[in-house]
């Protein structure tokens, strides 16, 4: 049977060279990068030159890239680091409503914390509109935090007047930058904190970044022996570490040539899948992420076809994988305005750097079958 | 050159076998273990199989692990997730003045946002004395955390003699098991949290776990989708965890007979380096970790003697890894009532698995040469 990967938007596979950078640091060079010796600094090497090669990629200082387990941690620490450390000034935050969980859900435990939060709508096709955000911003806000792409529907904001909005009326700009980093380019100009993942981009799970500019005020969320500048306390992951920088240097070589070519089998995908009866695509038709689409199907179970899929041997979802076992609509396709019935129709097709031609077309035909067979169960 | 590492307690090589056990889950078994489909599962099984291994081996519950990136995430979601969730019953919190950082700065950072901390104080040897624990909890006492073994000098604690008088009184007891954990036998009759880490187990850095006992009130630090029943968001790092639980199993599997081992080898340079004049072992004599040992010489910065050992060939540290670049006297040595000039003159020597008994041979004259040359030059 066909075994065909398209949840790349989930998790992807750790590419094989990722995998080579990050083998000699588990069992040889293993030292703790804060030991004085030969091994320690070995270590402490492999962690600044990681460092540099991340900041050079995204044109920052080394001294603005702090490591972390990943997304949700970089997003926690970004927030309510940002929230805990300029309550003095406010206690305001906007973000938008169809943030990740690892945003909306730090938010709303900030509520229950005494601070206040703005959730941006969007349009239909999932875009903040910059002149909401300009009218939400209040002098007592200290922090805005809008994602760049969105993991359902694949949406690209335009952060860089989301930003320059923020950043003139004075307030620090966060966004997560899980989805969109070494897919799309990303003007970081008036961005002062960004989340990113290894795990989305062919590198390891268990490591991530958060970009922090140089002078925001922010307190950590784990207190000990002072690593990342006091920012996050605990022996660094060096393999993690290590595979991180590699992932996102091939990703950035990659990533015109990459997104043209995921592109264009995307679009093939959309075209045929829209060919049946009742369906439709979520999210915004060209401001999107080169790997994603995300389709409606009138009644329909989200689920249930993804389980068809999967007796296929085709792997896609109904949107989040951490959302995947809850029974409730997305709050995504909600706040995009599909009613409940609609947005529990739904069906995320991530394409990756190992996704063929073939596979395309394989899947086209298996989601018009399915899509049939369950119309006709129903 | 030789190449003798005796670091054992700062950081350890992945074992060969954890490695194996894990290189399937970068690039083959890869998925997202909340995604429905094949991948999905696979992951999640490898997740769920990694957390009975481990409750197995400490006889709890699967439930009651969670999976974090590390020792200090443990000791943070532990201090700070019982503070936050109990302080409506009370703002007190009970530590002992030796733990490590990762405890300290968390109770210190507690009591900036209104909790209260007793630090015990510990005799010469590093010993809480219970009597000290049960005459400082009180009424609104909520958690007591003491460390199992400390990090510098090896000395352990009765935990079950702590604990026990703590879970009489109705409080919470965590201890911070990152030395010991794999190394001696914890008895967790009657402990409520315990923290835990990779990369001190000859497993991978980056992994961890906190013991949660079920139904002990606790809140998340970090907010997002809900993975590890809500306590701890994020993508679980599967390969990290699947090298975790490869990395205990072997651990204790092997615990019995490489203790005895380390011991002979540990005994044999304690009684080797005491012949240096002015000389003197820190910790207790015999309730200590079978792989450390740490000693003071007179006259002598550690820090110089550290570097002189490296120049042989011989990994060693004065202290804890973490607070290796400070200047300060260790906190466990002035708190076992070291004067400052002998606090700064003290060496760890941490066995591991890998040491041989020319090692030590090795290692104990590099030691008596290395003092020898430093004392002629002060």
């Amino acid at each position: 049977m066909k075994k065909i990967y398209l949840d790349y938007a989930a998790t992807t596979p750790v590419d094989p060279e990722v995998l080579e950078a990050m083998k000699p640091y588990f069992s040889q060079k293993f030292g703790n990068a804060s030991s004085l010796h030969e091994w320690g600094r070995e270590a402490s090497k492999a962690l600044e030159d990681s460092r540099e090669k991340i900041a050079e990629l995204i044109k920052v200082e080394p001294g603005e890239i702090c490591f972390t387990s990943g997304g949700t941690e970089s997003n926690n620490i970004a927030i309510k680091g940002v929230a805990f450390a300029n309550k003095e000034k406010g206690k305001h935050i906007i973000t938008s409503s169809i943030e990740h969980h690892a945003v909306l859900n730090v938010c709303k435990w900030l509520e229950s914390q005494g601070f206040e939060v703005t959730y941006l709508p969007v349009d239909k096709d999932g875009l903040v509109d910059p002149t909401d955000l300009e009218k939400a911003i209040r002098d007592d806000t200290i922090l805005v935090s809008i994602m760049h792409a969105n993991n359902e529907i694949g949406t690209i904001q335009d952060l860089r007047e989301l930003s320059r909005i923020t950043h003139e009326k004075g307030v620090y700009f966060h966004t997560d930058a899980v989805q969109s980093f070494g897919k799309i380019p990303i003007n970081l100009e008036f961005v002062d904190l960004m989340s990113v993942s290894g795990h989305k981009i062919y590198g390891p799970k268990g490591a991530g970044f958060l970009y922090v500019r140089e002078g925001v005020k922010i307190t950590p969320l784990f207190h000990g022996g002072g690593h990342e500048r006091g920012l996050r306390s605990s022996t660094e992951n060096i393999p993690g570490i290590v595979g991180l920088a590699k992932a996102a240097e091939i990703s950035f070589e990659k990533m015109e040539e990459e997104s043209k070519r995921e592109e264009k089998l995307r679009d093939e995908l959309i075209k045929k899948v829209l060919e049946i009866p009742d369906s439709w695509l979520n999210g915004h038709a060209e401001k999107r992420l080169p790997n994603n689409a995300n389709f409606g199907f009138d009644f329909i179970e989200g689920e249930a076809l993804v389980m068809l899929l999967d007796e296929k041997g085709v792997a896609a979802s109904t949107g989040s994988a951490c959302s995947s076992h809850e029974l409730k609509p997305s709050h995504v396709l909600t706040a995009v305005g599909l009613p409940p019935e609609k947005a529990h129709g739904s069906l995320r097709i991530t394409i990756g750097r190992h996704t063929k031609q073939e596979d395309i077309e394989y899947t086209e035909r298996a989601i018009k079958e399915s899509v049939e067979n369950l119309r006709k169960l129903s």
